[in-house]
């Protein structure tokens, strides 16, 4: 992968088998990924594998890739992505996000 | 992107602020990018970004995509990857790993 700015996000709903809320969000994210300075995103769920150091008690997974982080300081400002706080963030309890550059 | 398998891996080290200790950890990584199942790799470390939601507490990021959940199960047992957590496991203290699968 070329030098880029990577920014993972994990969601766990606030009622993790309801699977119209997990469909809700997983849309959600789909209009989000609109976001012009968005260079490549990928919506997941846990795999099934299991080892005492995975974390699989999430719901969803939101990995996008900005070429810079300038285009991340824009993604999070950008109408889009307020839009999509505004209608998805009732359905989750907990956020967990990692932002990482290139070595 | 299209249907992929996502590994991603947070390590903290032992010792968070030697240099030395990251540069190996990092050389170590780019050796196990070797491994022939790797669909794309990228090491980072935790951008300037900060909110509350942000943890940028751990000392190296290493992001693996593969084609299939196969492909990764064959990256865990390769000699590539066992050579590399017997030189490099003295060096961290913690791993968390997400397993990430397309919905």
């Amino acid at each position: 992968m070329q030098q880029a700015f990577i920014h993972h996000v994990f969601f766990w709903l606030k009622e993790p088998a309801n699977e119209t809320h997990k469909k809700q969000l997983a849309e959600g994210l789909q209009k989000l990924s609109a976001v012009a300075t968005i260079k490549t995103y990928h919506i997941g769920q846990p795999a099934a594998t299991s080892r005492e150091v995975i974390d699989s008690s999430y719901s969803l997974s939101w990995l996008l890739t900005f070429e810079t982080a300038a285009d991340q300081d824009s993604y999070q400002v950008d109408p889009i992505h307020l839009d999509f706080v505004k209608t998805c963030s009732h359905l989750w309890q907990k956020v967990v996000v990692y932002d990482t550059i290139s070595l």
